[in-house]
């Protein structure tokens, strides 16, 4: 597979997902408008689709219809998009700038801000519960994965380590369990709800699509301590060098630029690892996980 | 069944659903412990615990054991301690006391806040979804009814529309919509995930129940429009006047106060007819609807 042909898959998988969120998403017509119009403008405007297009991708490696997985496409992307406007909030971040545009809280209030985060991660469930394109077992499979991903033990908790470990010195050990929870557990939930569309799969090849996608996770990671410190603002679409003003703990502050570059490196051979002996359907997951080495933001 | 017994039932519940939801709450041992100790101190720091004594009652009024019922009176209960977690905050009704004792954000900080909302919330879902006590097909169906209840169509939907009402005049109508939504949907919810508990219930005293629940949830929050005008700060654990202050649109100021108490009594009145035909097992709900008119806190 091409670098072009990664592109083609990802701007299908793009196209696709948006048109299925277009879908779920309240209507801007209906009441209380000002809500539906936040939550729209939160999740529509733009993004790179990389959890929804790994769930597309890991489906494709197991033969699984795209169909199957547009729910669990759109709902991780509604808790992804749901934490980056909380995350934004003058409380947490206090960001101004997301992909290149006004933050949610910027754009309308804070206080529509907090209320749209609320109700696009009760979405996200509402939309893998009414999945009729699997079965019962596999709706609830996928929201117990979900809510394990994304709550205290997942992104939630993640985020919270992340807050109390401001300013404070990390271990390696530390930081990865951070980024494991804030930002791994969902892209692994991505691959583990796709594996859960089909219920007879084989659970060694699950188990080791989760692999891929925990490696995945954490190179995605360091490439993004990496991108903060060598991109510019106007490619990454946020304040660039914020997390080293903030005095954050980084990859690359721990283990040098180099370091950092070679653990992605490390990371990425080893999800390559995982999807070796999968056939050519597993392209997409291959060229993704080089993309993650070589993106510049 | 006298009041005193009803003392009993809703003693029994609360002692019940604290157990339960001490249970499903994280360790305050564990990491992050300031996210955990914000989830446990927002939603173990008392309360009256209406939601889920609702959830038992119903299921004692069809037979239902309450073991049966736990998972959702939990889940209940954690959706309406994160969204009261938000809307105490500044950017929302920037509440320094709940409870009487100070609000979330006050006792941690505002980031903290949010996180542990977002987590309850979540959590919410995940202990429906792991309900062994309840085939799957039950599991799902009260997901559906919470995610519906509590997202933009409900709760959070309510809370948008009252934030835009503020300081604007509303006829009845435009007033019941925002407390069908805002409070009434979870009301409504609880009655209806204890009668998917039981998959072969009569799917007319289904309906009956809900109608129950829709009239009660209405008469609750016109009953709370009532008491904010008469009660005092230290009963009702909250600053009392605050909605007349605000100019908020509220049933007395619709009605004037005897309309409201007649309103009050109308919607208990048709809460009570829909379980008339009911066996003494629904005493406990018959109660709950006489409570509601008489409350003082």
């Amino acid at each position: 597979m091409t670098d072009s042909s990664l592109a083609a898959f990802t701007a299908r998988c793009q196209a696709r997902v948006e048109t299925a969120l277009n879908r779920c998403l309240p209507s801007i017509d209906g009441q209380p408008g000002q809500l539906h119009a936040a939550m729209r403008y939160a999740v529509l405007g733009g993004g790179k689709r990389i959890r929804p297009t790994l769930v597309y991708a890991t489906a494709e490696a197991i033969g699984v219809a795209p169909d199957t997985v547009d729910a669990p496409a759109c709902a991780v992307e509604l808790i992804h998009a749901y934490s980056l406007i909380h995350d934004d909030l003058p409380a947490m971040d206090d960001d101004d700038l997301r992909r290149g545009r006004p933050t949610c809280h910027r754009a309308f209030d804070e206080a529509t801000a907090i209320l749209a985060g609320d109700a696009l991660q009760t979405l996200a469930f509402e939309i893998l519960v009414n999945n009729d394109q699997v079965p019962t077992s596999a709706r609830l499979a996928m929201v117990a994965s979900l809510t394990q991903a994304s709550g205290h033990r997942g992104m939630v908790g993640g985020q919270a380590l992340d807050l109390a470990a401001a300013g404070r010195g990390l271990d390696r050990e530390q930081l990865e369990t951070i980024h494991r929870q804030k930002t791994g557990a969902l892209i692994r939930a991505a691959v583990r709800m796709a594996t859960q569309a089909d219920p007879n799969l084989d659970p060694a090849i699950a188990d080791r699509l989760e692999r891929y996608a925990v490696c995945l996770g954490l190179a995605f990671q360091v490439r993004d301590d990496i991108l903060d410190i060598e991109g510019e603002t106007a490619v990454i679409g946020k304040t660039q060098g914020k997390d080293r003003d903030q005095a954050k703990a980084t990859y690359p502050a721990l283990l040098g630029l180099d370091g950092a570059k070679r653990a992605t490196e490390e990371l990425v051979a080893e999800a390559l690892a995982c999807v070796a002996d999968r056939p050519a359907a597993a392209d997409p997951l291959r060229q993704l996980a080089h993309y993650i080495v070589h993106r510049d933001h």
